[in-house]
């Protein structure tokens, strides 16, 4: 297997940021772009994904959607009643 | 085939009661529950099943997650300058 994964990490910025990132990757010859997203901008790496598949890249498909939970520990236990923090995350797989 | 599946959709309400309404289903013999989520709620769509796993139903296993578009025309066309409006959308099978 000689395949590259490249990462691109939503944040809280706008949507086509994120999906000019991706083609940046796959223009640069990369084969796998993973698009990785954690709580509220979970919704933002759909997006991405929808934009770049129907509007700029048609031929990226979507191998794998993964889903999972990150937990985080407080780190004053007061400030908090719950012991630890979870938070939802996401990764979308595209292949060309 | 014999399988049930039984759609709950997320809306603007808390967690907890999609994830009551998942666990419901599956108490009352469902074999499949299909999340759908749609725009800003795709995030609670994720919390819903992360949830459900990891706190209340451990043997419910991921079967299928989609994702996809749903475009809208708007009613008024003067008021948007875009003739569609893009919405993403994701459905996240589960089953027992």
């Amino acid at each position: 297997m000689t395949e590259t994964t490249s990462a691109v990490l939503i944040g809280k910025k706008p949507v086509m940021n994120y999906v000019l990132a991706c083609i940046t990757f796959f223009h640069g010859g990369a084969k796998q772009v993973s698009i990785k997203a954690r709580g509220r901008s979970i919704c933002r790496a759909i997006d991405v994904a929808e934009v770049l598949r129907q509007r700029f890249l048609p031929d990226v498909k979507i191998k794998s959607i993964g889903i999972g939970t990150d937990q985080f520990l407080p780190i004053d236990q007061d400030e908090n009643t719950q012991s630890a923090t979870n938070v939802s995350t996401i990764e979308i797989t595209l292949t060309r």
